[in-house]
Parts: structure tokens; C-alpha cells; sequence
């Protein structure tokens, strides 16, 4: 059995090799060989392929076992190229650095302690602890998580540790017994939103979600909310977002999600077209809150489990496709 | 029955009030009333004293019925000094905001949401997206608690949600089943020290704690750890904790108690005789880690319902002296 890892999985071969115990050999591919055939003739019935992006023309698909997808996203795989005899899965694991980034924004917001860092200097000392400005907590503080998925399931689990009352809106979820207080149905939007101290956006980007966050459901907000978006910058309108901000509407935003992305190397986009960045009241980041040095180890090591199960013929995990379809 | 309200005390009588069913007068009395007998005519036997400080000189004590201490300590009582037939209740409730701060700390120790935010520009944001550094995670990370009282387990609790492996160094403690992965005697840890990224130091200063942290110590702990203290400055010996801060011995610390403190109103004293805020691996706040707005009324809140108690002749919560010594 061959391993083929595509493109940008390929600078993860070592990882894999760690965790692996089958003895499979681990073979890069160019970022092209996830589109064109060039390559195929390498791939064997029994190989294995690990890509974020997976298409070939109509007919041109090779036969293989198993593709396996190094993220959640589906986005880049047309599963009519994929071969009827394969399985494909994929990994999670980023609702971890997610939810850890979201309880960090709500600490941050409450605490301040970079702020707090900032003013204290051997001058300042004396002053400044006998003026002390108190500070605010999380707890008993209301979280209202749109989208109750993985990511919100995590955000809650940590939210609850803090004594945080957990409100969720979710058209499907059937959470666990005490993970949340309520949940709303998409309908009741307008009735959860004035009840939150912090609103979280984990919920996927749809044509339901986007514009979700307009000056009419902002406006529902309270005066002293927090919107933290960690999904799609589309599911909040942006001028109405912008506007809302720049008006105290709402207290503030974190935001690491943006509406423009740059397309390839060498081009130059703005992540917004109103100046989000100079609010005060805004805390902003690069689209980094998956991005940890943990999330590709742990990612591969669970393909490495997988691709060992396939080897000694046991059942997959995380199948999102099953053979023969 | 009067509530007398002591110096800092009578600052808060709002919140009592807001709070208190019985209908019991509140009386504020200034600061000096905590030491000397001037007002104590107006002291009857039924009535409340609130206050942090208490002594008066021998034979002088007037007769009441509840020393209500607005906080945990009970070092500005003098037990001599207060009547055999009064209660003496304190509060706690600083774990709480203590352990939000130090999951902050944490958090962003790991994951610099300030310095993203720093660095993200509408003219960065092509080449930031591009190039994005990882941060790291908590996730599987070890914490070590030193003192596993309340505030040990409100972080302890916390951490777990993390899915942070837990250790605590306690001679005492039996924490509840699953909160905690092991619990060391003091005289193990040198051999608790090497396992943990994190290395709280939540312990009251006690002769056997002070210094605890010295270059032996320190050069036990991890070359990657990080120490966060939120407890007293002298359990680290001041000297060797800035050489191993500057040498790199440790990552770095996060640190919000001092080895001086203002005396009066006009002192005026450096935190340390060495300069860590000028140290670029080390946090430094000013003793504000429970210093929050929700603080004062979480605990007159927990005033007001013992002193009701008290009215109801219902049984005191928080009892540190009973009647009749």
C-alpha cells in the first residue's frame, strides 16, 4: 500500500510517518495532482490519497482505496470523481483551537489583562494599585452560541466550566443533557439575542445564515454585547456590522474571520472594504484561530489510526462517503 | 439590629441594601473605627459589625453578635478582640475571578491574541493570511497547581474543560474524584516540577512556602514552562526567579503579586528591587487578578443572606469562629 500525500499535505509526511505503524509507504504529490492525471498512473487499486482538493474529468478517475481529507471541508472534493470503490474521510479536531481562541476573546474582553500589562511600570506601581479599576468575569455572564455543531459544543463545554449560562440557536442539534440551557430554533433568533452578554457565530455559512446579523437583529443585541465571529464574515452584513460598532449599537467585536480573502501569492486585497480595523471597540486576527502547531499533529495522527484500521481491515472513522455509493 | 459598616466596608452599603430582606438599619463608620473604641457606644448587643480590620485594646471589646469579614483573610482580626458571644464569618469568592485570570494568562500565553491583533493591518493582511504563524494550544497540555484549596480547584475545574492534564502539589487536600490526575506531598515537588508547561502558584505564604521557588527549584521546571503567580511574591525567592526569567532557565511568568506594596497614600515604592517589567518574557499586572466589578456584590450578596439568617435565627454559612470560644 501506497500513501500519496497531495500538495500542501505532502509538508506533513513526517507527521504521518510518527504515528503510522502499517509500513505503508508515504508518497508526496505536486499541488497539480490533485486535478490532473498526470500522476495516476502511480496510483494503485489499493493506495491510499490524502488531499484537501480532489477532481478529474469525467472517466479519468483512477481506481483507489481510500481518499482521505486532512480538514473538515468538503468544499474541495468532487465526489464524482472519487471512485465508486473508495471511502472518503475526513478530520476535525479544529473545534479545539477554536473554542480555545473564543473563551480567550471573552476573557480578554472581560479582564483586559494586556491593557492591565501595559500601564504597569515601576513609576506607575504605587498609583496604580492603590486606584485599581475593578475589572469584569465571565461568570454568570450569558453565551449564546449560533450554531451548536462541534465548535459550539466545545465553546459550550469550556463556557460551562466558566458558570457561564450557555443559550444556543440551532435548527437540528440535540445536545447532550447540561451542556447548554436552552436552545432556539432559527425562528426565535430575535427572542435569544437581547438575553446575551457575548453571541458567538460557529454556525456554517449557508443561504439561510448569510446576513444572519443585519441592523435589525444587531439592533436586538444588548447594548454591552459582544459579537465574536469565528465561521464567515457574510453571516454579519458588513456595512450593518460596521455601522453598529462605530454607533455603540454594540459594545464591540472579535473578529477573525474577513470579507476578502487574497485569491494567490501575489495578490493584494484589503479584508474588508469599511475600516473595521481602526474601531476601537474591535479585536481582529488574521483568520488564525484554528491555526495552531497542535491541530496538524493531532489531525494526521488520527489519518495514521485510520490508515492502520484500513490495513488490518477494520472499520474506518469518520467516513463521510462509504464504498460503493 | 444595626449594621455597622467599617471604613472600605461602608463604600459598599448600596449593595448590602440591595440585597438584605430583614430590614436592619446600615451605618457606616469610618475607617479608624476598626481599631479604636470611639464609636463603640452606638454598638449594641444585637447588632453587625462588616469590616476586614478588627482590634480593640484589652477589656475595651463592646458586645455584638456577628463579625461579618468582608473578605477571605482574617489577618487584620484580633480574635482576643472580639466578644465570646460573637460569630466571626468571612467570605471567599475571589477564586473565582482568580481562576479566570489565570486561564487568561494561559490562554494567552498560548495563543497571543494581542499580538495578532498588533500586527493585522488592512496593508499586512494579504501577506499575514499567506504566511500565518501557528500558535499553540492548551489542549493536553500539564498544569501544575501549587495549593489545591478553592482557588487551586476553580482553576483546576477549568482546566479540565481544556482537556488539560491536571497535577496539584498539596499536603492536605482530597479533591473530589476526576478533578484532579494526582495529587504530590510538598516533599515531591521536585518530582511533580518536570511534567508541567504551567506551574500555578496558588498557596497561602507560610513558612514552609516562602522561597519554595528558588533556583533549585526553578531549574526543575520545564526550559518550555511558564510560572504564574497569583498568590504572594516572596513563595519565589525575588532574585533567583528574575535570573531564571532573564537566563531563559523558564519560558516565562506570569506574574501579579510583588515583593513591595505601597504603605499609605503617599508611599511610593517599585513592585521589585529588580527590574522583570522591563523582562520581555514576563506578564505583569498589578495585583488585580480578583479585582473585578462582580466581586463586592457576589460577596454582599453572601453578607446580606447571612445576616437574614441571622435575623431568622436560621444557622450562619461561612462560620470561622463560633459563639462561646
Amino acid at each position: 500500500m501506497n500513501i500519496f500525500l497531495v500538495g500542501e499535505a505532502a509538508t506533513h509526511a513526517e507527521k504521518l510517518a510518527s504515528r503510522l505503524t502499517c509500513g505503508a509507504a508515504i508518497v508526496p504529490l505536486p499541488r497539480e495532482a490533485a486535478h490532473a492525471a498526470d500522476h495516476d498512473g502511480r496510483i494503485g487499486p489499493h493506495d491510499v490519497v490524502v488531499s484537501l482538493r480532489f477532481s478529474r474529468p469525467p472517466g479519468a478517475t483512477p481506481a483507489f482505496r481510500l481518499l482521505h481529507v486532512p480538514g473538515a471541508g468538503l468544499d474541495g472534493i468532487d465526489m464524482s470523481s472519487v471512485p465508486p470503490g473508495a471511502t472518503v474521510c475526513n478530520v476535525f479536531e479544529h473545534e479545539i483551537p477554536i473554542a480555545e481562541y473564543v473563551t480567550l476573546a471573552m476573557l480578554e474582553w472581560q479582564i483586559r489583562l494586556r491593557d492591565l500589562a501595559a500601564r504597569f511600570t515601576p513609576r506607575s506601581w504605587s498609583d496604580l494599585y492603590r486606584s485599581r479599576p475593578p475589572h469584569a468575569e465571565l461568570y454568570g455572564k450569558t453565551l449564546l452560541l449560533i450554531g451548536l455543531g462541534r465548535i459550539g459544543r466545545a465553546i459550550a463545554t469550556r463556557a460551562r466550566a466558566f458558570g457561564m449560562r450557555v443559550l444556543a440557536v440551532d435548527g437540528y442539534a440535540q445536545p447532550p443533557a447540561g451542556l447548554v440551557d436552552r436552545v432556539f430554533a432559527p425562528h426565535e433568533l430575535g427572542e435569544a439575542l437581547p438575553a446575551a452578554e457575548f453571541v458567538v457565530i460557529c454556525c456554517p455559512l449557508t443561504e439561510d445564515t448569510r446576513g444572519m446579523f443585519h441592523a435589525g437583529t444587531l439592533a436586538r443585541m444588548r447594548r454591552d454585547a459582544v459579537l465574536i465571529n469565528v465561521s464567515r464574515a457574510e453571516i454579519a452584513r458588513e456595512r450593518d456590522l460596521y455601522e453598529a460598532l462605530r454607533d455603540k449599537v454594540i459594545a464591540g467585536a472579535i473578529l477573525d474571520v474577513w470579507y476578502r480573502y487574497p485569491k494567490g501569492a501575489d495578490d493584494d486585497v484589503e479584508p474588508a472594504s469599511l475600516p473595521f480595523l481602526d474601531l476601537p471597540n474591535v479585536i481582529a486576527t488574521p483568520h488564525t484561530s484554528a491555526w495552531t502547531v497542535d491541530l496538524p499533529w493531532r489531525r494526521y495522527g488520527l489519518i495514521a489510526a485510520n490508515i492502520d484500521r484500513l490495513a488490518r481491515g477494520e472499520a474506518l472513522s469518520n467516513v463521510v462517503r462509504p464504498p460503493g455509493r
